[in-house]
């Protein structure tokens, strides 16, 4: 009998579910009315004010069984809704939404395509430019190799402030000067929106680095520029926050945006960083942009470079970073991380890239 | 214009508020009947099949201008609510929680009171048992200072298996020996279900460790028994978890349960681990239990002994344990944390203990 | 004139180089020397007491330029150093360790090979075993699909002491007899030693979970055992300590460990853990057992599936563990994270596992 | 007679950590020599590539029993040890540091005297600045509490490029007006080095946020001013790194600097942030200067606001920062943690600062 009463009782709160559903409906357009007329009045639609009041409205009618907390969460939980669904309606989305924009965006670095259908490229060089000689040798090498991309530090953010900070303009003008000869485009990192004018004379694609990844300031700078930039996640952004990075670039007209993971922060001591692989896919989920791993800094170990880039590549990566110098042991930075010469090239054959390279350049593995 | 028309929409929407508000509470208000229903037929209330059908139902009927998740996101929401209201009402809540017992739990460990408006007490002891006559020393120190909790390890839970794994019943011997000769309750840590016997001929508090914070078995055996109980948050628990834990000790009979805050996992590595001051706050405004800070394995610092026991103190704790030994230097485990004799008596000082303890022994500070 | 002293210096420097050199080589060698008599006493060769007396012995001649606490962190070096040089010599290195065995582990789970040069193998099933039906419809489905592994709770690890606990022994038969039936091997996770004796009757490989990873208790039991293991890292391990627990098992003679990366806890909240991917790489550098990855756990999200695997796979993963089941919606746990049927058909169809399968079975893929 | 062997033996070790000694020592005073004049002709102390030629040399006359590796690591640390001789002769320490100024430092804020002997400073004000009544209200109200320090943001950092950004230089001049009106000193977030001019004119007290803890660019620019600083640490920096920041605006020449606590980023939810306690107290142990906590940002909740202001002081903080509003329901941001004027005033009375205040203004709270 109480299994009857139960059916019974079961086909009340269906019937109930139905005028609920026709009630939050027709809220819902109500809602999205007067978003669109405050809208055209240059007013916010969010109102504080206003949802205090219809909470203490509602509140002040409660007569059980619902405790007011709990009623408070479900209204909230509508108004938000209702609210988010004017936003769709009256307001641009994400503009780094694939919600906004299906397709792949392809990010041109000179002639070099980053993104979509291409295949995926490598970005190599030094931590820092270190003397003319080392840039030229490094270039010249990695060039051979069929590297596209040359990265190199001409500013480096450092934690000590006594601490090699960098030869600034003169190393972007020793990087530039070997770049240009051996077919290679500069990527630099730009630390301060002031020295935009200098990157968009030498460089070819502005890095902004982890530490710098929720500058706000520069963001706006570097989204106000139209060279293609590589954003660094931060050392513990979430992968909500970084994306809002890049919308920042976006909002401010930058379209050529290459997110880049680089590890986050975590209690592991083992590695430098913890790759966050599901990062990259998420953020290829998410967003329309490419995604680059760095999979020098996330490991901060050169027995894991191969294994990383593999596992970046597999999850959907489109293109990888790392370090090469002519002599690791004597650098000013990172000494523990960059590949020497030989050490690259193995990097290229066990990873695939060099294979790949001398059946198709410019094809299978874009460079 | 535009803002007389918004006016007169709001109106319309405070009705729909006041309609929906109505229909959620007749819905509850089923829902419970329902639920009570169920009870008494020993049927689980929660049904995900007939959510899923309801769910199907609303999304056939739904025509916007919500999409579909949303509208789901919102009736779950609803659904959960109501069965709140049916669990409050049928259910017992959480036994840990302060809402099921408003005032606070004293815990007796034979004639020491903690928590509640008794003064904070104070755990000390080395880290292991390493022999009779440490433990003799130790015991008869601490207990002329005035404490009246004495902890020693017998079984010791080390990440590597051959490191020193503890001494065993003799351990548990030599402490209960000396523990009876000055007036001390013993404190040991617990790792096999299987050892309660022992425990219970042997010790005066059970101690649940970090690393078995979530050995569901052990909690189970534990609780079933009523010896006092001093349980560690694990090593990176979150809050909710750290209770839960203590849930399952409550829900198997044994309500004499102490919580300890340990310090967590973090990416900081200039202390051994992070202690979580807020935990300490948080767990005395969720709980009725009493709350201890191990100032000794937060910090893995001597230096930071001090200002972390006050802080702990300062934000509500009922009691405070370190470790103490003879000869730290030597010390089979631990060497750099534990404090020997003399820093022990400073360390009373600088906290006010001592000076509290000479002024008003078992009151104050309860020892 | 400074620049030909400098180099003058230099070479002095050069010289006292190598009379250390022999100084410290000559030391390692007493120390070796006394290392082996002490072991033949039964001694342990670490002598805290000892180390103490030298420091001290050191201290008192020091006339600077060193102060004394780098003097000691130098010498307790060379302590540890020599010590090393012993222990390598009289000691087994740690049975997991790749120095100790360069080539891979090869793992029988039935008929089933995992790890060296087998092909990736796959282990699905239900989170949790919630009826004869349910098991029998997942275990003839995968089969069907290759799968050789099946997985699926019998004991649950639940955080709430009143969520459903799994169905325990008659779980176990069930899944017996489905996985006879369907040629399946059966893995299922071991909470308690004390079930040792049903698991071995029932299971072919047992699980230990991430929350009883250090359960020190557990690991020795289980390594008691001859089946073969499946380790799972624990929620917030250090690889090491991931490494250390897996020792314990082998400590104990059990050599049939699998270890299994799962994810671990960090501040991102979009994934329900963080996919270690350099966890897997370094296990297969630093041991020489299979390494699976959890690809269900490790995301929480069934968009995540397919992007972890390849990602697993890439950096070198011997297997990969996915839930699979068939009504998601309704399940008893992890309702968001388990596949259904077609959504596997799908995952198989992407990671390639399903291609290869048609194709030669039991060879590329090891199923 | 084994055991008189080890004794006999372990006297010649006793030899040879002598003669180890004298080498070590001597070697460190021919660095330190090489050092001064290295200073001297203006070349950097490291040398990378001589260390690499000592290595090679070390490594070629190895005859065991260490490994190569064994033998580089201690010898790098002996190399390291002896330049950090060097270094302590003929560099400056690190101005931060307590090793360089044993004194505490104490900030001058207008008439406002931060740290050392003197009590405990609060400061107050709304989240954002968002008009002008609302500053003036909120100015009154505090000031009137015997509050000295307001704070109030004009420019805001947010994730989202299309939050509330704040109100820029308007903001500042009505805060400027309240600040004045009612004795109170202005401390405002600096975003960007190139306002520094707005804010010299406008702000007592610089903030850099916890976003821009490792903006080098604004650290050096705001190290060139003059006016007082209070550098938040970083949502992930370690405490290393926090008071590298530091160094970074004492190594520009300004002196007033303030440390503040305000939460790390960790795996907890149920809190916004974890408040590491630790940290306030190694801030004070390493360095002279001032420590705040931010109560506000540290929890994210109301309910923990005095837990965590009392356990700051505990753990021997400076100064308390708070968040103020007059109707924080409907505040343009951070509605959850703001209190009202009421709570504010509840919040005084429960920490104490109230109580203490009406006795003695400006003595023992120092407001």
């Amino acid at each position: 009998m109480s299994e009857n009463k139960i059916t019974e009782l079961r086909q009340e709160i269906d019937g109930l579910n139905s005028e609920i559903l026709n009630l939050l409906s027709k809220r819902a357009k109500l809602a999205k009315e007067i978003g669109g007329m405050q809208s055209s009045l240059g007013q916010s639609q969010y109102d504080p004010m206003r949802e205090q009041e219809m909470l203490d409205a509602i509140i002040a009618k409660n007569q059980g069984p619902f405790d007011n907390a709990t009623l408070k969460s479900l209204f909230k939980n509508i108004f938000q809704a209702s609210m988010e669904v004017g936003k769709k309606a009256d307001k641009p989305k994400f503009l780094t939404s694939r919600a906004t924009r299906e397709e792949d965006t392809v990010v041109m670095v000179g002639d070099v395509a980053i993104g979509g259908k291409h295949a995926p490229v490598l970005v190599a060089g030094p931590c820092a430019i270190e003397s003319k000689e080392q840039v030229e040798m490094t270039a010249a090498f990695v060039a051979k190799q069929g590297v596209k991309l040359f990265r190199g530090g001409a500013f480096k953010p450092r934690t000590n402030p006594y601490s090699f900070q960098g030869y600034g303009e003169k190393a972007m003008q020793w990087a530039r000067e070997s770049c240009d000869k051996h077919g290679l485009q500069f990527v630099a990192e730009i630390m301060d929106g002031s020295d935009i004018g200098l990157f968009e004379e030498y460089v070819d694609m502005l890095q902004i680095g982890a530490r710098n990844s929720q500058n706000f300031t520069l963001l706006r700078t570097v989204g106000k520029s139209r060279k293609p930039v590589l954003l660094k996640r931060g050392l513990s952004s979430t992968i909500e926050e970084w994306i809002m990075s890049a919308e920042y670039l976006l909002s401010e007209g930058n379209t050529n945006v290459v997110l880049c993971e680089r590890g986050i922060r975590t209690y592991e001591t083992y590695t430098r960083n913890t790759l966050d692989i599901s990062a990259v896919a998420l953020a290829k989920l998410e967003t329309h942009l490419p995604v680059f791993v760095d999979s020098t800094h996330s490991g901060g170990r050169r027995d894991l470079l191969v294994p990383l880039t593999k596992a970046g590549l597999a999850a959907g990566a489109d293109g990888i970073m790392v370090e090469v110098h002519p002599n690791p042991a004597v650098a000013l930075s990172d000494q523990k991380q960059q590949m020497d010469f030989d050490q690259f090239t193995e990097f290229l054959n066990e990873t695939g890239y060099h294979t790949k390279l001398s059946e198709k350049r410019n094809e299978v593995y874009g460079f």
